[in-house]
């Protein structure tokens, strides 16, 4: 019998290894070689899936996109209070730990190109697009539970907010400084606050 | 008698150049050739000044943040009140005509080259440290005169307005939904506003 090869499933693996690559070391690190070496796959295979390393690069920019979705989707299952919520969501932003670190890094990788590209472009608008609509539900919820200003503007605060996350999480790719302010206890409440129109006191 | 070249001068010209380009059409526009053609430079005298396009955008990059900083000291100079400042700094910053675009442009570049390269990284990290003092100077101000809530965190309240600034601007070179909204009467000062805890109304 022929064995069955899912495909799918082997591009999704590919992905993977290229995300751990751009986790541990960067955009640059993800070469045919190294994801190759990381996958257990032959430079043969993975030429087979991917037909460049754009290719690649963009298949490891839609799993983190679709590994973020995952988040989202479980916090809707777990369904906690509006502002617990929230917060979450900040959180599952800022790169604090590797695979946030990793979303980071493709993404910033992606937007330059998307300014020069429009595939690129397309796709980032299109995940922005997502975010926002995550954000301002999140934020509408709250709302509507009196836990913030009725008088607040949902898409103003939303833009601020997703706005902010982007600036300082590739900030914090480049800046000791901006680092260590994110990874600080409080920030993300902070981030939220700054949002919804509290008084950023200092922490 | 040996004709005297200002070599400091015509870097500048050939830098102004790519800047231009990057304002026109972005930068995969800024080749030794497109630099000859927009300068009428010839390509020779180019690779004598510039050893790469790394090197050449470098440049471009340099320049774009010496009018950036010029535009700062512009405004220490005609010393408006301090709301006027903050809102003019806001301004400056947003890539809302063709010089914001090219800044915008360039940066966006180099943060993802900065992400991968030590020589980048170091540039971006020296201009943003430059530039949350040239906001964290005119909240300090504005508070001192009884302008902004006297509770207000200043150091947060630059890291989240820079980091807005950043990330609104790089989503609007890729998103119509997001630079139609910075481009919105008010929209400036309803960035201030969030940045120190006014509720951001609906505009």
């Amino acid at each position: 019998m022929p064995k069955i090869v899912d495909h799918a499933q082997r591009r999704l693996d590919l992905a993977d290894a290229a995300l751990a690559l751009v986790a541990s070391e960067g955009v640059s690190a993800v070469t045919t070689r190294a994801v190759a070496k990381k996958s257990g796959w032959t430079i043969g295979v993975i030429n087979h899936y991917f037909k460049s390393r754009h290719d690649l690069l963009l298949a490891t920019l839609r799993r983190a996109s679709e590994i973020q979705g995952k988040v989202y989707k479980d916090l809707d299952e777990q369904n906690p209070d509006a502002m617990e919520k929230l917060h979450r969501l900040v959180e599952s932003f800022l790169p604090l730990d590797e695979r946030r670190l990793a979303l980071t890094r493709i993404f910033l990788f992606f937007y330059a190109e998307g300014a020069a590209e429009e595939t690129a472009r397309i796709e980032i608008a299109g995940f922005l697009a997502r975010w926002r609509n995550v954000v301002s539900s999140a934020l509408t919820a709250a709302q509507e539970q009196g836990l913030i200003d009725p008088a607040l503007g949902i898409e103003t605060a939303t833009l601020s907010l997703v706005g902010a996350l982007d600036g300082l999480s590739f900030e914090a790719v480049l800046d000791p400084v901006v680092m260590e302010a994110i990874a600080r206890p409080g920030f993300v409440d902070t981030c939220i606050d700054v949002a919804i129109g509290r008084t950023p006191a200092s922490h």
